[in-house]
């Protein structure tokens, strides 16, 4: 098998960037381990950054998210029972984001491709990347219904397949860095069939822990609570889950949570990681292959949409011009981008959780930190920027 | 002996309070442990917020510093041998800070107090404050000359004496809650006969550690290394000071460092620390009795500022008013502005600083930090707005 770009991966950089490369007439092939059902159930974020959105209506993918996404203009930032909210239109000059859950996205993305685009393949686990250095870089493959292996041949190939893929181990560890961190705590969240009790996601610092009131729906709520690392979701009935969100989210104002049936539990760790350079040869790293947020920021999938936008506009730049000199920028034009929302989510994280360490002192400032972006502009308005999103490119 | 207010300690709170009190009408007795010359001669911060400035010119006290005090309208960023200014006024709507060191505060201070106002006795060690709970606090000390303990009976009591000093001890433990963070590093400081080598403050961010480069007058250099927790400054030569300040200076373009003859080294230990409440009955505690920074914010002497404004705002208020609603909220006043100078001096600290066990996680989220400062109006704004500082009341 043989195309232009040889994509690994169907999650949201995957499958947008074969969007993308197909409204430019560029072909590509798309790998994907899983089979469609799991692509399609597969529980992640849930906000898109203004340019997520912008992307995705240029690239004629938005219809039902412009349908049934929620256009949010704020948050609330709760602690010491008291509520601030951050507006961002008024702090960023008009800027908001949208709810929308990556697995629409992800089931839009899907749709179109079947219908308009190259090759989508499930069940077809790419197995390494071969030859980055070369002009004809291949991934070999196997197919899922027979077991064989396979190759695709490729001019360019887009690793897309998350941490855990393959494609990042074909950067040799000489030519590669990578930047970590961990966090002793992670994120018990739950899924509930009942009206979210607040029409935009509420972030709580509490001594307990952290809370983030999200949804999915007007009907659905997505619910989260700091855990300590490596906690087991169904070692919390919903009775303790329900009983617990209520202490974390307490105001002095008559604010109240509403419960309702609990449809889903899962524990997400926390981790921020990146791995420089994002490219190697003709190799190109894109989304969590090459980086992790922790979710407090809810940047993962903004990240990956701005990687494949760049690569997408370096390639067409080079068919255009024959110059490469975008796609030679691609690592480090990413990588700006990609800093600051690492620091932006090590932020948010660390204003919001409490460490399993924390001293009195740090929790005075993290209330003095609250305060500040309570009580001035410049530092609300900071948030506001980077919530909202850092350009692409 | 008996007054209106005993205040402990001739530092600039202790000082500045004694003339805002007599300007005021209402007597005072400073007792201050060391002698003239040793307070005159205490190398101390050099950093004054605007407010800072309008209350000494406001108690008359700013005629030399009017004349020989260099205002500053920014501050330079330095990092991967780039420089970035903060422009306060710019920033800020025209706020600016004026280097004029803390020892000539206080000499000017004193020639004042000795002049026009009440007793300023030196060598005069407060031994305890007793009776905070009633309505006549006593403080027991000790005549230098004599060596003869006796007793000043006030109305009221403030504890001007330093984290070291006694005041603090007066509020039982039971009542008062401390908060504390140490740092793994100290700064190394030397003073040095040669013209500044750039003309406003210069903050490194270097992987050998932080350097700042600061004046304290048109011919005399400050100049600071970070250095490990518990270095004697003996153990650094003259020559290894400049070469490591140059290597932490360095920039791409043609700065030089100019060298000269340093004529104090010293150590200065890295703490930030805070007393709550900051009273107990009628004993008042102000400055760096109630509460330390690390130095990186310039934050210590402006916050002591603060303290003894307020305090004597109250003090005027109740003889104006008969109400002590204004004393009753000194705590609180105070350290709203206190845990927000806090929050300021450790982002500075932790922005500039390399930890002994910073990984390169850390060092890319310190870059990432300042790009942002460097390219975000509204970052920069949270940082010129907090440099000159928070309103005081």
């Amino acid at each position: 098998m043989r195309t232009t770009v040889g994509i690994i991966g169907a999650g949201p950089a995957g499958l947008l960037l074969a969007r993308l490369l197909h409204n430019a007439g560029i072909d590509s092939v798309v790998l994907e381990s899983r089979d469609r059902a799991y692509v399609e159930r597969r529980q992640r974020a849930g906000i898109l950054e203004q340019a997520t959105v912008d992307v995705l209506r240029a690239a004629g993918a938005a219809e039902r998210m412009d349908r049934e996404g929620l256009r949010h203009d704020g948050i609330e930032l709760r602690y010491d029972r008291r509520r601030h909210r951050v507006d961002f239109p008024a702090l960023t000059g008009g800027k908001s984001v949208m709810v929308y859950a990556q697995t629409e996205v992800c089931k839009d993305l899907i749709a179109l491709q079947l219908e308009e685009g190259g090759p989508l393949l499930f069940e077809t686990e790419a197995l390494a990347v071969e030859g980055a250095e070369t002009e004809h870089p291949r991934v070999r493959f196997r197919h899922g219904a027979t077991g064989a292996e396979d190759v695709l041949e490729c001019d360019w190939v887009v690793g897309c397949d998350g941490f855990w893929g393959v494609a990042r181990a074909a950067v040799p560890s000489a030519v590669g860095r990578t930047f970590e961190r961990t966090y002793p705590f992670g994120w018990l969240g739950v899924l509930a069939d009942v009206p979210p009790s607040h029409d935009e996601l509420v972030y709580a610092r509490h001594d307990r822990g952290f809370a983030l009131l999200s949804m999915r729906s007007p009907s659905v709520s997505r619910l989260y609570l700091q855990v300590p690392e490596g906690t087991d979701a169904g070692s919390w009935s919903d009775e303790e889950i329900w009983s617990e969100l209520e202490r974390r989210f307490e105001t002095d104002d008559d604010w109240t949570l509403r419960r309702g049936p609990i449809t889903q539990k899962s524990v997400t760790p926390m981790r921020s990681y990146v791995h420089e350079p994002m490219r190697h040869g003709r190799l190109f790293l894109a989304g969590d292959a090459a980086h992790i947020v922790p979710p407090t920021g809810a940047k993962g999938l903004n990240l990956a949409v701005g990687d494949v936008v760049t690569f997408a506009r370096a390639l067409v730049h080079r068919a255009g011009t024959g110059s490469e000199e975008l796609l030679d920028a691609y690592s480090a034009t990413c990588l700006r981008r990609v800093w600051q929302a690492e620091r932006f989510s090590y932020d948010m994280t660390t204003l919001l959780h409490r460490a399993p360490d924390a001293t009195p002192f740090d929790d005075r400032l993290q209330v003095a930190r609250l305060d500040r972006i309570a009580g001035s502009r410049a530092a609300g308005t900071d948030l506001a920027e980077a919530y909202t999103g850092f350009p692409i490119g």
